[in-house]
């Protein structure tokens, strides 16, 4: 484990829970921190990454440091030769991106980037009926991506923006559901938030995209919603539609004079418990089984490239062409 | 009109909205009430039925009097060759209702009863998949009917009881979708209102039942329900099950910060609106078409049977066979 | 009646059960379908507009000739003092628009507009519940509306482009619920029709809209839907959402062992055959209260100016500001 | 793990994962099963039981053996005073039960009984709901519990019948949410296996609950559902009813030309995953916190003494007073 944040304890929890899986070292520069969560684990903690990479026994590690480390500690552990897998985004620009690709290909190393709702039994099984023809020629997506409350305003400031650090999870959902945006428009505002507009910053947005093959879609993006955590992805074809919702959590409803009423998840975990515990069970199964790490960092590098046009498109009002980022070939 | 009371009016109303239908007389021992109506409708009134029924423009009646009275009052339309639409129950004894059948057999008009849960388009669509096989064997129902609020005691004391007066429509619906019932078991309370015990009355009943074809099957009716008004049904087969349900009203759902929040229906007009004008359109169009009328006065005798053996076996604790209460046979 | 075509015979149907109104006269150019339906209702048929027009006893005419005819015919009645219920678009113009209203206003004639989802259950209770605050401060919708099928290339030519003829309907229900439209922007194609491109038509569209209030939402529009009719409108608010959705028709889930399935509904008489009913009791009841009549011929424009600039904008790909077609004041 | 059966490896899954928990011996009179289990768990097999007792380091014991062992194997553990973890039912009989509860309160060590659904977080909110008042005073309960597929004949002959192995759930669930059955009474039959009734067994039941405060309920329970596993629990009082019910699987709707679609949970695997982890960490954490266990062997007893006289009503065809079957007071 390298980080012992937040993601970090959720996904050691989840791979302690793995058979055949062990953690064998903790790292963060904050020892204590370290300590603590190898301590549960039965684990070694160090504050110092080369002292892990340098184990044998170490086949893989978990990066969850902040998103700048990203191009080192990924690089560190290509050349380690160990199996990777790293928080989305995979870098927090599409040059540090390349980086981490390059790192990664000339090492020859297998890399699994968090997009963790690809491993979400809805998302797969959306993914599946697709493959099987069941919409036929896909002709559009609507998103909806809704967090309860915003982050801190120094958060935001570095977040590298709206549709960047959150809008990302959509934005690689429709790629992964649909396939590649040509262009993208959007417009928003602070409205949760005023406060942030001192900063030119966003904490509402609303977008159209056009695809490759002709589909248009519409995206929402926001930090603050009243009732929970909202994340929807409805895909379009001309046979049908796919439609994509968590609506109510648990599975109860209460019926009385005012009507029915049901509680809504409030949070990611909540929503995104299972996905978050399949994408490790692949990670490790995959290695074991010597077959190839989905998402990998290209994947993730070509998403971190509609997000940023995304956001271009936001913070200048105009229509931004995708492919005019760059492309990695 | 035979009859120009709360469910008089309310046929009206869908009367007068059907093409090719005129209504010529209202008639009511209530003579104002009689006049009002027939002046809204632009109809004669009366408060004697021999002069309405002696009227040769007159095709049909819809009689909507008291229970007690149907017997007479559809043995004098049926003498007078009229085609008559009565409402449920087609009488309050087995002996009172084997009068009204033979009336009708004996003149030949046709007779159509209002279960016009047989029109609502969920109970059509069901009985149509039940007959095209989707569910193969049928092996079970459930069946729950539950008004808002309990009528008052006097309409209690002459109602003939909980599972005759309220409890024949989910009893007819299992005979529409599932066919003749063997034999029925039943307890029950006094729980919304404890005074009705001192009568021997009941506002709660659980039941179960066991059909000719080997399914079973369990049956819940109750005056009182804080959250509206509940009807449902649901058929099982070897195949699957066919599950009833109106629960949102209208389509709509709040969602805040305790959740999500949706209206239900709160009575049968808002539940069966659709059911009590396609009844009438039906009764229509078939003696326009001289088709046959559906349900008619044999098939009520026996939902009625049925019914009555419901109520017995509520009354006694005792297991109920239906055939032994007679037959038409 | 003026006009007695597909929505005059659907309107007819609906007043024919109006208690206290009586249709008098059909008029249509087509002198065989006026006297059809005129037969129908006990009316008298005529192919020249100024014979009912003069008649005394005509309170009110139903407007649903084609829309370029609206002015004119609107003009006349007006000026015959007769109350006026148009169906939507009150014209195919602004400037034709313009005149419709001058005209009602002139003769202080009252005037219905036949958008009828203003008359939807869903939507009035939505409308009453963020008048009572349910949402705090709004800010921001989604709209999806979607046709099963395209019309005939014939008549999509003339229908004035994909987000007058029907965006209209999801455009007013923008206004009603959330307020003044100040900007828009769209992309679209021929996904369904691939033919229509060479006539710069589009089945498809979806678009931002930004709000004189600071809100902004998504929009989506379409004339080919392989799984029936779709209309939704959800409204976001600084304290929830209020989500409109049609999903099931009848009230009936079948459950087999390929897991759950239910109809979907099919086209607009399906989803809105209250409404289409509650907009012409409103209509007589407020003309015999003398209530004002909602929505007017004001309201329709601005609804009109709001679809005109979404189509601009899906034609040019620019950014429209509404205000820049010009207003009635 | 006293046994290394399909519950018992499913019951160690869960454990591994669980912090501060480890798995220090695996039981099993089946050699090779213990082992292959103890080899992925990293702990120590044996076949005997007095092995793992013996071993001080042990702190609690989790049974997952045939019911009829239940008694002997608690009995051992609570002599070596360990804590118990044990799968439901406590016990074959009554008599076995009582051993079961006096070995443990003679003893004084903390035991718990498998039944997950009082885990379930959808069961924990109804619960903490009713406690709250939300549904007022109680007055009814619906009980659906249906498995796919029939376990095999030779299972059937042996699980104790019917409503015993199966219902015993939905039983305790009644308990657990509404109080104490006065008297029950069933019928039921053979429908999906009419092989059964050779044997006297029943694939199907329903039946009527009388509680002691006042209060009546339905059960429903059947061994095969083509639409794949169903549990239901409504609970009602005078302020409304909380429905509980997990339809679909995983969070995805397909709407396309014959309506809409969705996938139905298979199995308890699906349904109650959460529960079976919720029921362990609950175990863990209660013990290492010293808080007693829920639910405890008493409660267990009297969950089957409900059960035996469900069963006995649906063999006998008479009403059964639960209390005539006996009581640990």
């Amino acid at each position: 484990m390298i980080g012992a944040g937040r993601m970090g304890q959720a996904h050691a929890r989840v791979l302690a829970g793995l058979w055949h899986c062990r953690v064998v070292w903790v790292v963060d520069p904050a020892e204590a921190r370290a300590s603590a969560v190898a301590a549960e684990l039965g684990a070694q903690a160090s504050s110092h990454l080369e002292e892990a990479l340098q184990d044998a026994s170490v086949d893989a590690v978990i990066i969850t440091t902040p998103t700048p480390t990203h191009a080192q500690v990924v690089e560190a552990a290509a050349r380690a030769g160990k199996a990777i897998f790293v928080e989305k985004p995979i870098a927090e620009s599409l040059e540090a991106g390349k980086r981490v690709v390059q790192a990664i290909e000339k090492h020859g190393v297998p890399c699994q980037v968090g997009f963790q709702r690809r491993y979400d039994p809805a998302y797969q099984r959306a993914r599946a009926m697709i493959e099987q023809g069941a919409l036929g020629r896909l002709e559009g997506i609507r998103l909806v991506g809704r967090d309860p409350h915003p982050p801190s305003l120094e958060f935001l400031k570095t977040s590298g923006g709206l549709l960047v650090d959150m809008g990302i999870h959509d934005l690689d959902s429709a790629r992964f559901l649909l396939g590649e945006v040509l262009e993208v428009a959007a417009i928003g505002g602070a409205l949760a938030e005023p406060g942030l507009r001192e900063y030119g910053l966003f904490d509402t947005a609303v977008a159209t995209l056009r695809f490759e093959n002709g589909a248009v879609g519409t995206l929402e993006v926001a930090l603050r919603t009243a009732y929970g955590y909202d994340i929807r992805c409805e895909v379009l074809g001309e046979k049908g539609r796919i439609h994509i919702e968590y609506d109510r959590k648990p599975q109860l409803t209460l019926y009385d004079a005012q009507g029915g009423h049901f509680d809504r998840p409030r949070n990611f975990e909540q929503r995104f418990a299972e996905a978050y515990r399949a994408e490790l069970e692949a990670f490790a199964q995959n290695l074991q089984a010597g077959q190839p790490l989905k998402p990998d960092a290209r994947e993730a590098w070509y998403s971190l490239r509609l997000a940023l046009a995304a956001q271009q498109a936001l913070e200048t009002g105009q229509v931004v062409q995708v492919a005019a980022l760059g492309s990695l070939e």
